[in-house]
């Protein structure tokens, strides 16, 4: 891969970092022993203290007001200020990190205080969730869970017309290394006629992307496709933890509730739709016969360059694994060229009956699974529900999530001639 | 009806005040012209300023710790401070405002800096809520609108084992008087290959109560059926209107969503359980058949005394009744007692798998209809899902909500010997 034209930063850790080299910049919310919580821009292997480079008034304008808002902690305030100075703050932030700065000199003799190491930090949620809506847009996903219920018609048919959606539980939203307790609640035994109560035993990730909400709208004024992309501050992974065995028992009619409301998780890195710009994609081709969305979903630009072309993965790492010394073991490759409907479709679906978005909501995209084995964002899928256990390289099996088993999932975009860039991680270890 | 025996209160129009008499003391959060939004409690035709009664030090102890928290404006933080802080004011509050007072004169002196008219004040939203989560415990709703699809099986298996709910849209909630305004989307004609887009034609209402969740519990740490009233700071009236044609084409199979997601009402006064306490009854006995409800849901204390007796009504206004001054039309009377699970049942329910609750959440009991005509809940089962529209005295008539209509629900408690409280109003016209 041809680079070299790109530019470098004298923050050398970032450099060829998988992560976060100059190109990405995410913003996030973190804190250091003996200090509070506030923004940072993760560059390599260190985060930039948004707090620090307001107090010596490193930027000005449109990127001063930006790195206020972002420097407080909770980055509500700064997503609300929209793209404009969201943009003006990353263009300084290039500027300022590039190899070639001319204030190179007086940012390194600011030492930790600017740049601190992320291994000496602990990160928090970007933003205080005001609501979190969950999509179903992985059609693959779609697909294979339809088939264990439906094996002749697993799409159900509104499918292709509308992006399905459900609002889900905002205040068991966690960052990255957030323990997850194994549930209990109601399930039905095969042939049963009476529940039973206990811990699920049919615990499970979803493999999924998060979006972050901008600026909002009015209530009663939806946002145009056109416009969609204006609202949306970032983007993250979200694991969207599920007991299917209460889920089978509870959700009809009215969806999932206690089978996921205990825990999704995030990572904590929101990767802004400028570091993105580079893998946006045309969206892929609808097969034959699959319907025109309406109109207040269609766009051409939308159509031809709203898509995101990113790699995901997904990793299992157990108790015995890691005794061993085992390296997490890939349960999945999948990518968002695997949804439905685009990002912007969804914001525009989900505002057109007038609900009003804030700045700080999180839509989940739903599980993003490809076609095939291997490519499959949960282990209902992967087991075909529980029928076929996954052997894991160490001789364990695997049909459920079990006591202590780590998921670990990644985001990596890459694409000839560009600089990689990457989410970071979002891991949760299931207790009990 | 025998009440001479209780105590009455030197703010005269409390006397015999069909909602806020001394016996109800309802906290809320208002506003008037040149002054910000502040805690409030109703008595009469009068609401007491509780940052005025901080600031001239009316109170001491858990009642002055609570006023504090009561007084800024969203009550999140007096709901967290749980029950006995909330029973200290009232215990206090019923002292000071009771005829036979030693500070009446005091505070009668101090005019409308303590007493506000009522009708000079604008209300808010009692608190900022987290998460909104709407349950279906209404069992003849179930009932009656199963029926619509599902003639001979209406309920489903997990009815009377689960407290069916799914979590709701916080963004779009708003006390009484919010216009409502008539939501787009998607819908699908019988017969039809493909939907049409466009304004709801089946705008309903539903006629539900709310619960304000006070104390909250640590993520992973269910809430005891025992303990669960504790965490219930109050109670309020609450219409979750309703987009029939959307939701019939969006709703599998995750659920409602944007048939509901674009408003929901609250009556704005929170009725304590104090309050209520008067108008607690045994859970209606259960039909023959019925299963026991698992070991978490049942409490006996609870079973004995933990259902409410609330009278319910719901009111249509429309343009043209308004014109002609005819009073607002009863399209049903309904009672809690249609529930088929207590509050206690449904924050067990929801906390026992590990769900963390927050000071401000707000449950929706579910439409509470009862069995018979004149009891329903909303106009899909008064009209049969729209084949039987309803005959106005008017001359009107109505299958779904029109343009102006303004539905009114109410609340009202009655019981020999004991002061009739009421709820006020929860008011919503409709736009469009």
């Amino acid at each position: 891969m041809n680079t070299a034209s790109h530019p470098r930063s004298w923050v050398t850790s970032a450099n060829d970092h998988a992560d976060f080299p100059l190109q990405n910049l995410p913003f996030g919310v973190f804190s250091r022993p003996g200090f509070g919580r506030r923004g940072g821009v993760a560059i390599g292997d260190f985060i930039l203290d948004l707090q620090t480079a307001h107090e010596i008034s490193l930027f000005n304008g449109a990127a001063r007001v930006a790195v206020e808002a972002a420097s407080r902690g909770p980055l509500n305030e700064f997503f609300a200020l929209g793209g404009s100075s969201r943009q003006a703050l990353r263009t300084e932030l290039l500027h300022l990190l590039d190899e070639k700065s001319l204030q190179r000199e007086r940012l390194q003799a600011m030492g930790t205080r600017l740049l601190v190491p992320m291994a000496d930090c602990q990160m928090h949620m970007p933003a205080q969730v005001g609501d979190y809506t969950d999509f179903y847009v992985g059609i693959h996903h779609a697909m294979n869970v339809g088939k264990l219920f439906r094996p002749d018609n697993p799409l159900l048919p509104n499918y292709k017309y509308v992006p399905i959606a459900y609002h889900g539980r905002a205040s068991t939203l966690g960052v990255s290394g957030m323990p997850v307790r194994r549930p209990s609640g109601q399930t039905l035994k095969p042939g049963a006629a009476v529940p039973d109560f206990g811990p699920s035993k049919r615990l499970d990730y979803e493999l999924e992307v998060g979006l972050w909400i901008g600026q909002g709208n009015e209530a009663g004024e939806p946002i145009h496709i056109g416009k969609a992309g204006e609202h949306i501050a970032g983007f993250c992974l979200l694991n969207d933890w599920s007991a299917r065995d209460l889920q089978a028992w509870e959700y009809q009619p009215l969806g999932p509730f206690l089978s996921k409301s205990f825990a999704t998780s995030i990572s904590p890195w929101v990767v802004t739709a400028e570091a993105l710009a580079p893998f946006r994609a045309a969206q892929p081709t609808r097969a034959a016969g699959d319907p025109q969305p309406l109109p207040y979903l269609l766009d051409e630009a939308d159509q031809n360059g709203g898509a995101l072309d990113i790699d995901l993965e997904v990793f299992l790492l157990t108790v015995q694994m890691k005794e061993q010394g085992t390296p997490p073991h890939r349960l999945a490759l999948s990518n968002t060229l695997n949804m439905y409907w685009t990002v912007a479709q969804m914001v525009a679906h989900h505002s057109v009956n007038g609900c009003k978005l804030q700045a700080g909501d999180l839509f989940g995209t739903g599980t993003l699974s490809g076609p095939e084995p291997g490519q499959f964002g949960s282990l209902l899928e992967t087991t075909e529900g529980g029928k076929h256990p996954i052997a894991l390289p160490n001789g364990e099996t695997r049909t459920f999530l079990e006591a202590g088993d780590e998921i670990i999932l990644k985001a990596r975009c890459h694409k000839e001639g560009e600089v990689s860039i990457g989410f970071g991680e979002c891991r949760g270890v299931v207790l009990g």
